[in-house]
């Protein structure tokens, strides 16, 4: 029996950012529905970087995935970009790798979505403003998510300690729909994100980089930066003035997400989040309940997130017949 | 940068018995001085079967792997294998999925290893008569390791459940140097066993198939079978009598190897493992010290067996210019 091999190249035009949005989205209320199998994601930790093992299930359709991904940080002195990932689709049914790809573009897209997911129930219906501190690839999928969701969006703001981020940032904006913004790179995070509607903070900082007195209520950021012990991204003074922190799971949110550095100092308790973003999808807790709240999604990256996305990437491959068959494991 | 893709074909022609002993006594011995990370293996429950993923990282020689393994009992009703393996092997230094091969036959292959490596320092050197019961492919490739191992063996037993099954094995042996053994199929276990030198188990039994009564002293056994909660293939009563239980992994061993009933029925305690083979083999420990000693090696199956194989695979695939490069993830 054959499995499908989907290289890097073909995963990248097999999904849109829309169908990821919506099987995100689906992804995360089975998990609130308690229709998914994921244990913790398992590490090796080699001298240069890491790797890190994510298998689930998600019952509902039937999917299931082990996505391999590394992080390198000194990989581009080589030629190789710090993080690359493998997703392997498994039939629940008989176990058989139906399909093996690149998951490099599936980790960028599968969070752009969560990131959409997000402010679909937390940011106010009326955002005009979305400041974006970070311009990385991450930056891009945010975009990409983000303004699929709020058609209200009609500045992007853009800092970057790099000004040539900036300015591809601006630049890839300009090419992916941002036609009808208006485009402005600020000289600093503080004239980024004053006065701003969704701050999306999509940094490797280890230090608070977005400040309380900066911020006016009714904002709502997306953490995507955080996702390792000592990562963090927000001024704590936010996080006590933020009336909802959601995480993708809690359990990771503890450790890696936005919130484990203050946590560990104790300078919030666990009690302060207000649940998983699945609950709010699932209608088992609310959404932004009025335009003065302070909302915070906490994003650490579920492997359901890319089973998901992975699946409709292998559905459209089938459909448009695009891949190569190779007789693998039998 | 390529993605080497060995399907299971080819893995077959690429690794030969002699290999995989030696790389797998070097893996066992790294386990026993430290070299080595081995996360739990991971499991996914699917309705029909489960889902294994096993992770590893050897320092000395800078091997990982990450094996994707399923057991789905009524997979061959659909007329595929009821276990299927896909092995990804990974370069440390840079976190690159360097090839993805077919794992099931290094499944096999690195389990007959092991059970030669744990009869080259367990068996008695001059043992002349092999017992097997069960005789499906893990009693194959336990009989192309031993008799790498252990030239004194002139007699070869067979019982198994299923008259057909031995026919095969038999056949089996014929065809891969058997020629100058007296193969002799069975009628009862007991018949298999009684007098024998070695014995190897590999059923997928849940009660005791061999009893203490038919058995000698000096006797060495290859439990393979168990691998799973439940799982025994022994008369605990021969465990008692048992000078040295030697296991692959004392976590994985007491979970689901051929001690884990007496020990969960509490016939036998923890205190009764010997020892790891990875520290016989690295000289921590002694193997067998006198003719008389019964001695047990309980083999659960470990990543690191399955990382030392496949890197073999991979090298001997780059000398031989086999396998399909393809651009998977960058």
């Amino acid at each position: 029996m054959d499995t499908l091999l989907l290289p890097e190249e073909d995963v990248k035009k097999l999904v849109s950012m829309d169908e990821a949005i919506s099987a995100v989205e689906r992804a995360f209320r089975d998990k609130a529905l308690g229709n998914v199998q994921m244990p913790p994601k398992v590490y090796l930790f080699y001298g240069n970087g890491d790797l890190r093992v994510m298998p689930c299930y998600i019952k509902t359709g039937d999917i299931s995935s082990v996505k391999i991904v590394n992080s390198h940080p000194r990989n581009p002195e080589k030629g190789l970009p710090t993080v690359m990932a493998m997703i392997v689709l498994v039939n629940p049914e008989t176990g058989f790798p139906k399909a093996v790809m690149g998951g490099t573009w599936i980790t960028g897209i599968r969070t752009g979505a969560a990131g959409a997911v997000a402010a679909k129930y937390l940011a106010r219906k009326n955002s005009r403003i979305a400041a974006f501190i970070g311009a990385g690839t991450q930056a891009r999928m945010q975009f990409l998510g983000i303004t699929r969701v709020l058609q209200s969006i009609k500045e992007i703001r853009i800092f970057d300690i790099k000004p040539e981020a900036e300015k591809a940032f601006i630049q890839f904006i300009g090419d992916h729909g941002g036609a009808g913004l208006s485009l402005i790179p600020a000289s600093s995070v503080r004239e980024a994100v004053e006065g701003a509607d969704i701050i999306i903070t999509t940094t490797p900082s280890r230090k608070p980089v977005v400040m309380s007195e900066w911020i006016s209520d009714g904002v709502h950021f997306n953490c995507i930066g955080a996702d390792a012990p000592g990562k963090q991204e927000l001024d704590p003074m936010i996080l006590k003035r933020a009336s909802k922190i959601v995480v993708d799971d809690v359990e990771q949110a503890i450790h890696s997400g936005e919130i484990n550095v203050p946590l560990s100092e104790g300078i919030i308790g666990a009690g302060s989040i207000y649940g998983e973003l699945g609950e709010i999808v699932a209608g088992l807790k609310r959404g932004r309940e009025s335009d003065d709240e302070i909302t915070i999604f906490s994003s650490t990256g579920l492997a359901i997130q890319d089973a998901a996305v992975a699946n409709i990437v292998y559905e459209n491959a089938l459909k448009k017949g695009v891949g190569t068959r190779i007789r693998l494991v039998i």
